[in-house]
Formats: structure tokens, sequence, C-alpha cells
């Protein structure tokens, strides 16, 4: 059930074998104390493997950002800036929808809403009101969670490809990992969109080319590590010794039920300062979205249009 | 330019001749200390006449709200929500979706998305999931506005209503108004839908049953009174002789000039207590929605959903 | 190391050896689907075992809170209400203190400031301005964290007692549990004060009649579990056998460090939904403290005052 | 009635019978777009004329913050630490006390809070944990208003200073102004202290020397224009005539009640976008303060502090 345990592909890929993996390419580069790790995921066996879907998967470690000052975020910014650049279709005329998922009422799944806030939007400044030459038609929007439209993500996402049919939807989101350090630092972005997976909140339904008729690009962060999770590793560490797997299945939801109570999946683990860290990362996510969306304007051109 | 000055047709209706008006007919009754005014306008003439499109006008004033307490909301409710179930069509069954108009980060223009938090959400609710019998599928989303999202509103709710197939759209929205009394305690509902008018944000374009797709409601409370409103209303009020409508036109724009600047069309009157008159209005009208849509439920069933 | 795994005398208390605690009271009442545990530490040697000072420690679990429906929520107000008034001073007429304790802007630290928000405050209203007789004077205030501020809790209160001169001090706070299931659903109440401990926030000097001047009654809400006690009660909980505690320490310390990275102290256990959960505990706690302050009001009076 | 309808000492001089006024002084330079002008109340007439303490008032006009980019701002914020560091005291060594005044729940007065927010505070930092050296101690507090912690602000700030003992407190507030232009882009900071006067919020009481107990150096911007004071301005701009002072006062009086209903002191005029106007100026005065108050550090170094 790796699915259940972390969103990121290059967790996934650590927890499995690593070193004999076909069908997944692995390459990695450090600059600027950021290292930026590519997973390409290139067929079914590797992606049913590692619970992740056929595709692209940058992800971007900033282990300074526990501490972050402005520099360091302006920084990581550029850097994201640059990865998303890669993962974007060649041609800016088309047009973006960025679509923040989740729920902004609740602060661990408030990433992809306070993103779209600082979003620049300019489909709507054309002719005379375009405040700049050769700006790539930008839309944004926080559709909710389904608990709170009534309505499938998937199928806002599909209707409003329809209405403004943009070029590519770049859909921001709140993700689980496994790994406390990841949290606040590390961001993954890929082209094989968004899948239900493990998360903050419940996407129920993919969200890709196939499902919203664009191409779908995601950005992601993660917030918290569910506690079962960390529960069930902490059972790994403790008990190295492989048994019989239906005796593990049985011990480990003794001892879910025993240390989380009656809704382990309710329970997440994240940083204390949960509120600034969202913030903090909506600031350098939504820098850098505008940056790879507008790149014919340069920094100072961007902050002067925000 | 009436549509300039108020949102309230019975504001309009005031501010015309009175007891001479072919086309509208008014009817007027009291009860536990909340006044209920129905301003019906049957044809084209009066429409223009007042600036407000054909269609029944529903205004419930509670001058109480002032000064509220728990009780005093929970009356207005039930009052605005037997008024709203007037408006509603028939069949139960069809499903409805709430649209909170504005932007949730202006307070005076959030009284929208503060009722869409509020609003019992069901649509995705059916089958072994259904909390209760007879339940009215609701789907509710806060779009957001053009300028934070790059998509007109109209377009964006026309797309849902194609998504949902709501048997009706209820709008709520906040509005000006030019008596200050009505801030805060005045709600407008009605069956003509949301015109580009007077507002604290700007609809360029109508949400009406030819333009989305399917029948609107509308419920409004005012939040502000253009800051331009107040001068002109000031101007007549001391100029009460009537002279050369260019001169007077000229005049007022000198005083605009002088009073409020450059940008008179920024600044709003609103009581300085703008925050909780939001939040103590969204509570009100969200219980009024829940109720009217939800009428085969008990309040005390209600509660227990939300 | 107790005090840092739990804020909780009952949990401490169950955490011993239950049966044979000398200096120890324990009294268990249900009632309501709610039930009340006091736990007496009458001297120094079962407060150094249990690692929390001499005094009555009132449990109040309400396990329905977990899906809290508004008539819930009152029942719950009232039973805390009336444990609250078994702790504060007889004599009305000396007035009371609030102190909301905690960073209002980190949500889980978050529940101290919110209930002080929200408390009925009257030490100004005095002769023609009084809305009622017999009100006790009560002031309140959300000082801040030493981080936030530059000074130290303890001594903000100790100045504002002198200044204020009441006849108790209320500190609302938000605690660390060991047990998910308490989190959002337990009330502690306690006249020993407030000591350094686990919290979710710092509080470097204990709040007591002896440091700040005044009888200080404590009521907090578990709303995290820390991380480190997660992963050390998991330890626990695998490897029952006793071993060298020596071992034991470092062991457990290693797999904290493979599991929570450098700053397991930051990391926290907290339902998903933290937001909503601070709130309705506000709302609680709010209208417990102003009825158990303001007891010679029926709850009606209370409500058009607030 | 000067004090009730502005805050700024510049707008009382403005409307007195400005080339006559002994014991004032006035100076005005510009430069980087922005202009500042030095009132100086000398004596107890001048004073008394102006309805403003005998002081020192610096006013930073910045139009251009209309239309703010983020280049703008750090220009502004250095030109007003520059005004501010010549109000300070000299010995730094002695500590600051930064006072937030105002209600961080009523949108309009929230400026004093959310720069306190934003404030480095280091008294707590010495020894070993001392981030850097030179640091000057500096302590910040947002007390809250009188309606909301029952406790006159006054004697808040002086039992702070009683405890802090600081070399200079600063407090932040929101201001009422006259002039629409001002609101968001003038800034007025005073060793004159703070009066009750017109305000946002009420302060029934000075905070200077005298009262407190250290000298007072108060920062204001103004955020909103009371609305009586338009309806004021617009009868005089109408009725130049002078006529006799009680029919003017009784015509004046039916205006306002007739134009702001019941409660014309509530009312207020403030731009639609009152939440973005006053985060972005508590990001300027904040870093302003920040500035002035740790000169010894470059910005570079401060914002890797904070």
């Amino acid at each position: 059930m790796p699915g259940f345990r972390t969103d990121l592909a290059m967790e996934a890929f650590d927890g499995a074998n690593r070193h004999s993996l076909p069908g997944v390419r692995v390459d990695r580069r450090e600059s600027d104390g950021a290292a930026l790790t590519e997973v390409e995921i290139t067929d079914g066996a590797a992606a049913e493997a590692l619970g992740k879907p056929v595709g692209r998967y940058l992800t971007l470690e900033c282990p300074g950002l526990r501490h972050p000052d402005p520099a360091k975020r302006q920084t990581v910014a550029a850097l994201l800036a640059e990865a998303l650049g890669q993962l974007l279709p060649a041609e800016p005329g088309a047009g973006a929808l960025v679509v923040g998922l989740g729920n902004r009422e609740i602060t661990p799944d408030a990433l992809g809403p306070a993103v779209v806030d600082r979003t620049l939007v300019t489909r709507h400044l054309t002719g005379d009101l375009a405040p700049a030459e050769d700006l790539r038609p930008v839309s944004a929007i926080a559709p909710g969670v389904l608990g709170v439209t009534g309505i499938e993500t998937m199928e806002l996402v599909e209707s409003l490809v329809r209405l403004v049919r943009p070029g590519v939807v770049l859909c921001v989101d709140s993700l689980a990992a496994r790994d406390s350090h990841r949290l606040g630092t590390t961001f993954q972005l890929t082209d094989a969109g968004i899948q239900p997976g493990a998360g903050v909140g419940n996407h129920r339904r993919a969200l890709n080319r196939e499902s919203v008729g664009a191409p779908v690009v995601a950005i992601g962060m993660p917030t918290v590590i569910h506690a079962a999770t960390l529960a069930r590793d902490a059972f790994d560490w403790l008990s190295q010794e492989d048994g019989d797997a239906e005796d593990r299945e049985a011990a480990l939801q003794d001892m879910e039920r025993a240390l989380l109570g009656g809704e382990p999946g309710g329970m997440i683990v994240t940083p204390r300062e949960i509120d600034s860290m969202i913030q903090d990362a909506a600031e350098i996510v939504a820098t850098a979205v505008n940056r790879a969306l507008q790149s014919g304007l340069t920094p100072a051109e961007l902050d002067a249009l925000i």
C-alpha cells in the first residue's frame, strides 16, 4: 500500500529496491544548497511497482528552508521556476489554468489555495488592458474540496478546462510524505498529474490529461506525515525480522488502535509552526509559478504587476 | 444612474415617484420586529425607470440586528428562510447550486464566500452515504472574482450549471445601498438574478436564467454605501433647488474630486465593525439557506448535520 | 520525564502504579455521556512521583465531541461551567482576570487567545454603564508568548495582577497529551496553576499563586501529542521486555532521529481538522468561563450581553 | 472640535490659518517621490489652537503607495526608518517597548497589532542566545482595546513600562484623517505620544511620558475618514457663506441624521481594499521600526533574523 504512505515518487523509489528497477531512470544534481532529483518512470510495470503513474518527477530538496531567510527563499523560488519550466509545454500562447487543490479552512491542506491567492492572473487583461506584451494568459481558481462543494474536483477541473481551453493545467497541492525532514523543504513537480493517493485531503479521482482534457503538471510540497505512517515506520524500525505477513499486519493494527485511537486516518504529524510553513511555501511556489509562466518578464517587471 | 447608487430595488423605488409608477406592485407586512416588503416589477418600462430587471424583490428589514443577540438572529434566519422559500422552485428533487459571489480577501465583499463556507452540501452524499432521507442535493462554490481568477463570473457559473444541472442557482452577494440604516440589517431576495450594478465588487455581466441556463435566485445584504453616493446625497440634501442639470453634475464632480480624491469609486462607507457584521450576517443567511433548501428537516436535524 | 509526555494529571496517574500511590485521591463520576475524574494530589511525594504539583485536577472527558453537534456542545459547556465553579474562589465580588496563553498565530497553540476573544469583559462597565446587576468584574488578555513579546509570560501576568488586583486568575492553554482519543475531547481544570511542562508552547516558569500573586485556576484542552511521545509509546508497545535502561534510551534516540529527523521536539501529532477543533473548543470553553464567572445571570441573559 | 475630524497635525495645521500661527514651526522636504513635513508645536497656545499637544510631528506623504510595488515599499520603509530615527532617544542600550494599539478583529483598526506581529523581538535573547552584537533590547505587545480587555490601554502600558523599563515606548496606531488621499499613503510620527482624539478605536486617556512613565513616540497611518467628517466637509464645501454658527450646527446635525442614520459615529469611509492596505502598511512600518531600532544591523542582517 505504498500510495497510502507517501505522495513522493522519490520516497516510493527509495523504499523500493533502488538498484534493480527497470523502467525507472534517476538523475540527481546539486546546486545552491539544494538537490534536484529526477525520477522518470517509463513503463507500466515500474509504475505499478512504485504506485505512481508513468511520467517525470522532479524533486527539489532544500534543507535550508527549515530556517529560512528571504534571500534563501528567493534562491529556491528561482530553482523551482527553472524546474517547472522543464515540464511546461513549449508554446506560451496557449495559456495556463492554475488550480489550487485542497481546503483553505484546514491549514495543512491550504497550500494550493494560498498559491492561487498569489498567482498573477492575466487572462482577462487583453488589448488595451494588457499591462505588458508577451503575457501568457493565466487564470487561477481554488475550487474547494468535495466535502465543501459537493462536486468532485476532477469534474470541476474538466469543466473549467472546457471553459478556459488552457494549454496546460497547473495543479498545486499539499502532499503527505514519510520522512519528516521533507516537510516544508521538498517540492515535487510532475507531468503525471495528481492521482488518488496519500495527500492531506482526499482526491477520489485522478487529474491528468485523460481525465481533464489538457496536460496536467502538478506541484506539491509535503506538509504532513500520516500518523499511521509514523507508527508503521516505528514498527518496521523496531521489528526488522520479517515473520508472517498476516501476523505483522494484525500486530500493526493493534498498535495503531492503541496509539492512534479509533481514527488513525485522521491523525497527522506536522511541524508545530504549520501556519507559517504554509505561508512561506506559498510565497515560494507562487513566485516560481509566476516566473515560469511569464518567462518573458524579468523578476522586477513581475513584482510590479502583482 | 440609479444602478450606481443602490442595489436595493426598494431604495430605487423609494427614490422614484412612489405613488404613480405603473408596472410595479408593492406589498408590505410586519412581524417579529421585522418588515417584509415585496416589490414586483412586472413590465419593462417600470424596469427601466427603476434600473432593475423585471422580477420579484423581497426585502426583509430587521433594524434590531444592529445590536444583535443570538435569539434575534434565530428569528431573522427563520423569517429569511420563509421568504426564500417563496422564491425557490417547487420541486426539491432538482437540486440547488449555491454560489458565493465576491472576494473573500476583501472584508466588505466577503459575504458570499462566508455563506458558502457554512452551507450544508449534500450532492455527493447519495445512497448509503446519505445522512437523512429527503435531502435536496446541494452543491456550493465561491468561485472568486474576475480580478482573482481571470474568468468572468457569469461564464464560470454557466459552466458549473452545465456540470451540476441544478434546479436553481442561489447567488449570495454583498450589496451597496444608499441608506446607512440598511447596512447589516436588510436582506434582499429576488428571482431576477444578479445584474451589473452597484455592488461591492464588479460583476460585468448579468447572472440570470438567460445567461447561466437555470433559474437564478439572488440573496444579498448591503455592506457598504459608495462614498460617492454619500457625497451626492449630501449635495442633494443641501441644494434642493434644481438648477441646470449640466451645472449640477459639474459641481458634483468638483466636490467629489475635492472630498474623495482621484479615486472616488474605490472609497466606501461602512460600519467600523465590518468584520463582525459580515460574520454575523453569514451565519444568518447560511441558516436561512440551509433551512429553505432542506425544508424536509427540522432545525435540530439540520444542526446535527452541519 | 513524565512532564515531557503529557500535561494531563490523569494520564500521569494512569501511567504510574495506579493502586498504590499514597497522597493521591481519585474520584470518578459519569453523566450526560461525559466522565468527570478528580485527581487530588495532596502531598509533595505524590507530586514528585507524578510530575505535577499539589492541587485538585478535574478532568472532563467527552468522547462525543469528536463528532459534535450544537446541542452536544451546550451540554459539555454546562458540565464544564459546573466543574469550573468548584475551583473558583467563593467571593464573586473580587473579580477575575482571564489570561489566554499561547500564540494566536500557531493554530494548535491558539486555544487561549480564541477563548479570550469570546470572554465577556465587564471590568470597565461600572455604575451607569453596567449592563446588569451582580456582574463579576472580568478583564481578559492574550498577552502572547515569550518569542513574540520578549517578555516572560509569568512576569506579564504578575504585572497584570498588580494592576487589576483580581480575586482569581483564570489561565486557558493548549495542552499536550499522550492518548490521541483525548485531543479535542478532554478538558482539565486545576487550582494548581500552570507549570513548565509539555504544552504546545513553552512556558519557562510556573504560573501559580506564589509566582503571580493571586490564586490561579488553569483550564486546558489537549490539542496535540508530541510526535516524540508517539514514537516512544510505539517503542514501549513493541518492546515490553525491560532491558538495560541506558540501552533503551540510546535505541529510542536512534529511532527518533531516524523517524523524526533532527528536530523531534518540533513535530506534533494532531487531527487534520485542527482549525475547526480549536474554534469549537474555544466556543465551549468561553461559554463555560462566562457562565461560571457570571453565575448570577441566566444563559439567555449572558447571550444577550456577548 | 478639530480632534474629532483628524489625527494628523498637518491637516489640523492646514485647516487653521496657515500663515499666521505663532508657536508653530513648519518645514518641508521632498525626495524619492515622497514629502516629509515637520510641524513643531512649541507652545501651549498653538497646541490649543490646533488641538494637538506640544511636540514634533513628522509627516511622510507617499502618494505612490496607492499602487505599490515591492521596490516602492522598500524606499518608503527606508525614509520612514530615517524619520523615526530622528525621534528616538539617542542611547540604544535602554531598550524599546513596541505597543500595537487597536483591535486586531476590526480590520481598519488592526495596523498596530499587525506591526507587532512583524517586530523583531530581542529582549529575551541575551548572552549566548543573542543572535548578533549591538542588538537593542526590544519587547512588543498588542494589548487589545478597552472593550476587549476591560483594562484602559494607558494603565496597561504604564504597567508594562514598570515591568520592562524601556528607554522609549513606540506606539503604533490606526488614525483617522480628513483627506481621502492620505489613507494608506501618509505616515505621522510624533514624540508627543497618543492623545484621546479621532482615531479608529477609542483611547480614553493620553499615552505620553507623563502618563506611562517613559518617552512615547507614536507612529500612525490614517486608515479611515469618519463618515461624519466627510458629511461635514461636504456641507462646508457647499455652503461657504458663514451664517449663524448655531444654525449651521443644527443643519449639519439634520444632514448627518438623514445621511448617516442614528449612529453617525460608527460609520467610516475607507478604501474597498482595506484588508490589503493594512497588510502592506504593516509590512512597511514594521520594516522601518526594525531598522530604526536595530540601526547597528544592515538590512540583510535584519532580514536573516526575522
